[in-house]
């Protein structure tokens, strides 16, 4: 049975969205799940949720907590005992498969970097989100964070990686492969996208050229290649917009008018609004390119979020993720040195 | 009067939406409008709405038509009689104060920069969008993709010019000047940001430092400064959610379950989300920093927006806008000569 580590400090609502999140998975996955923070407080938790002593759940203790204020790179130098740290020590002396976090997302990718390391040929790791779309199967964008001032050759690892992924996880059987940018034809753009197409011409993915914004909810490609920090943008874009959405159907409702005719509509197109805009239902978000399997969570994450990022976990391990990232870039490598 | 020349072969609609604006326009505001475009066709549209040779309305015939397909360089080496290019050349020899236009965005900056000229001082004209924010007051997004590949001395500028734009258009008395970037921390960022940063502190304006994604849509600042690449990204990230939303409110409402108590809703929820939602009730994006004024509409436009867009290019002659940008960016010289 494949186990995950999961960071049981690290959201706001932590341990509790953590603790209830592992007992869901534990229970209708095939997963076993190690606990990792104050020990006291977790079992605590734990304990709300009745008996719990003979399912597949562990407790590793950590004495630290990395908040959300703290800065990364101070965080990785002064606590080292860090609920995060300690997971991430679990997957690198083979005791988890993988880590999963709500917590610091500097923090925790800095750590999983660092203590698990990463796949051999890859230069960064790189994070990837899935984006609803309206046709079904999730747009995954790549990199919403992890690397800004990205480099040509840095997109192209993170285009070969969201290829992978979208395969393993999405049962994409071959993957559009779409570079974000300001046009479809391929002269409109920046200096980094031109740089990046002729190195996406020539991976062995189906490169469809360049997307636009629009394109992260038109379900035109299965995977969006940009710079962290247009990914991160765009991201946070999305976010500020469902929240306005979410307002203006709130004041609609709130109108005396409405109030008893709307009820009803408005129930469906909430529940329909949660479904489609809410990431956390697609399991968080993978570091591409560590060793071993890093999710990242939203800080708001609930239960379910935590629930469906340890389901992601486990797919990403025994779906064999990093295997074969690292065996189709060692065949890019091959071909070029034979080239 | 002022007199707004209006390209009359630009939009999707065109000459319907341009002629049905201009109308509304010069009905409704103290503006003339002279209709630039192929003479017979802009005339019989004319002829459809009843007697207006009474109106200050006026038409110059413009042999050709620049079509979205059209690449901007190749529309300006070949198309010298398109209506954009006369329309440009109207505020050239002061015949009308500016120019709104719905057609090709690239062909539209470009000919305006050229036929136009710059403001002295200006070294790249800034394409500024106005989003629509929860507490009323519009958020001024600049560059949306005027200029890709910005350095840091670029978006000083485009923050200036829109700190200008917000105060005479928006009447917002010390406008609140944003950074886009990743996180509120002056060290979250890129290195664009970084270096825009130290430049944006020394300017004469609110500077609040970094913004987030999120804040298109929060309010929080009233002027946001981004590259133009990035804009793009931002604005038609925007525009794909919004379809998406719609296209949830109409799939709700067709549950036979909810289909007559959600009418009165429905309707109003739309209502709203179009007005909260539709950049064209703002009068089109201004491209800053030009001589006289270019008023660049969605090519989907309609006649409303077409007037808004025209009002807008009269309030930003009557208010000074380019005196007020050459002012103080010759004071800034001034201020820098002499530290």
């Amino acid at each position: 049975m494949i186990t995950i580590a999961v960071d049981a400090m690290g959201g706001d609502h932590a341990p509790k969205s953590e603790v209830e999140g592992a007992l869901r998975a534990v229970r209708s996955l095939d997963v076993a799940v190690n606990l990792v923070g104050r020990e006291q407080i977790i079992r605590e938790e734990l304990d709300q949720h009745g008996k719990w002593q003979n399912l597949p759940i562990t407790i590793t203790h950590a004495s630290e907590v990395i908040t959300m204020e703290d800065s990364a790179a101070k965080a990785m130098r002064t606590k080292k005992d860090s609920s995060i740290r300690v997971a991430a020590r679990l997957v690198r002396d083979g005791h988890a498969a993988g880590i999963v976090s709500a917590g610091n997302t500097g923090a925790v990718m800095a750590t999983s970097k660092l203590v698990q390391g990463m796949i051999r040929g890859v230069s960064r790791p790189a994070l990837a989100t899935a984006f609803p779309t309206l046709i079904g199967t999730p747009t995954v964008l790549v990199d919403v964070g992890a690397n800004v001032d990205a480099t040509a050759e840095m997109l192209a690892q993170f285009a070969f990686m969201g290829h992978i992924y979208s395969r393993a996880i999405f049962s994409v059987h071959r993957p559009r492969v779409g570079l974000l940018s300001i046009g479809e034809e391929e002269h409109k753009g920046n200096a980094l996208t031109h740089a990046t197409t002729p190195l996406l011409k020539q991976l062995p993915i189906h490169f469809i050229g360049n997307v636009e914004g629009r394109d992260l909810y038109t379900g035109l490609a299965d995977v969006i290649v940009c710079d962290g920090f247009i990914g991160n943008v765009a991201l946070k874009v999305s976010e500020g917009l469902v929240e306005v959405f979410k307002h203006i159907l709130k004041e609609s409702l709130s109108s005396s008018f409405t109030r008893q005719v709307g009820a009803a509509l408005a129930k469906n197109a909430f529940t329909d609004l949660k479904k489609r805009t809410d990431y956390s239902e697609f399991g968080g978000a993978p570091l591409l390119g560590v060793k071993g399997v890093c999710i990242i969570c939203h800080g708001r994450s609930n239960a379910n979020a935590i629930k469906n990022a340890i389901r992601v976990a486990a797919e990403y391990s025994s779906n064999r993720v990093n295997e074969k990232i690292e065996e189709g870039l060692a065949g890019l490598n091959d071909s070029a040195a034979s080239a």
